[in-house]
């Protein structure tokens, strides 16, 4: 599969795709709800999770995705104003999952919480970019912008190849919450999924509420999840 | 006394500083680590203390201040670096002191967090524009750019009058809640001052470490502490 976002002139259903259709417009407000406040909780548990830093040099280099994250909330959040939306309104049918997530997964230590942002990052970045094709121009665009921005992590491979080198001991345990994660992932995704037709129809690029389509899609994801997981050098 | 800072031309001492002078340097290398230091605890106790907020609006209006600090932190590291210090042992003397400060200040609930950052946020700036008058000009230039960008709490006031408004029980509670707030700044604060005599000496314009003139320091902050708590309505 391409990760490349293809521009609307490949694609020309893309084109014709607009806001006077309703079911249309209800999945991209669903769309920005979720990632509006799947990026505002990413600020506060990026920012939570900082404490467990050795010192502030790492501390900081966690604040800075999380005020990333922020920065693309913002964007987000304006375009649902932009669009006519309440985003508090907007962000309330993901507040659920989302919060499940987080509490689900929350890291016991500070190599647990590199892991979670440096996995998190790329499930977002990989969600993105997916998406991204299905959608207007406009959105596109806006889509394509915080995906650009994604990719703070990088910081985090390095840390975390050190801690495996210094106690192998840790490379299973990581290995074991790195599947935890996406497990829970893919379990919030399909709680919403179930719930939220036009924006399943959406991710999809345009196939009805599929199941078969959805465990691809989750397969994918899975995949490009592992690959991370191995440059890591964990198992996936 | 005048909150306006000076320009240069006008003060002829202060284009004679330069960082050939050791206790100087020392001086200045001691405010930009305790202001670091200070605005990246910022930026984390704020973030935490949003997740009292009662809806996303308030939680992201928190976070908007908290990542502003964040970017305050960046301009005082990035100095510090290049000057040629460590940021991490530029920090570390005030370490004790700021942590010391915010573990005896948790908020209870959200009022007091809205009342801490409100606080926080005019003596900060109070402190900024004091000290930028005796510094050299690159240094004034950026202690002036982190002070402009100052004062986002003032959504903060229309949150604690109309909480005043709806129960006027709070009102005593926020009053003792703000003098605490206030006392244990003065008292962390008389603990570095006690250890860094060349940062004294810089803070008060260049007077040695006269306690009559630390003791004055402080009282000027809390007058101007005590109007901002009467312009939320509450006894300070």
């Amino acid at each position: 599969m391409s990760h490349d976002v293809p521009s609307p002139a490949e694609d020309e259903s893309v084109a014709e795709l607009d806001y006077t259709d309703p079911l249309y417009r209800e999945a991209v407000v669903d769309l920005l709800g979720a990632l509006a406040y799947g990026e505002m909780q990413a600020f506060f548990r990026l920012a939570a999770d900082a404490s467990m830093a050795p010192d502030n040099y790492h501390r900081s280099e966690i604040a800075e995705m999380a005020v990333a994250e922020f920065g693309h909330f913002r964007l987000l959040r304006d375009r649902l104003i932009q669009l006519g939306h309440d985003p508090e309104e907007a962000m309330t049918p993901f507040v659920e999952a989302i919060d499940g997530f987080h509490a689900s997964t929350a890291p016991a230590d500070w190599l647990e919480g590199l892991v979670k942002a440096y996995v998190g990052d790329g499930v977002a970045s990989d969600f993105y970019r997916d998406v991204a094709q299905y959608l207007d121009p406009e959105t596109r665009e806006l889509v394509v912008t915080v995906c650009s921005d994604l990719g703070h992590s990088k910081f985090c491979i390095e840390s975390i190849r050190q801690a495996i080198k210094a106690d192998p001991v840790v490379a299973g345990r990581l290995a074991l919450w790195g599947r935890r994660l996406v497990g829970e992932a893919i379990a919030q995704s399909q709680r919403v999924a179930a719930q939220r037709e036009p924006l399943v129809a959406l991710v999809l690029g345009g196939a009805g509420p599929d199941l078969g389509a959805i465990t691809r899609m989750f397969a994918d994801m899975t995949d490009r999840h592992s690959e991370r997981m191995r440059s890591l050098g964990l198992a996936p």
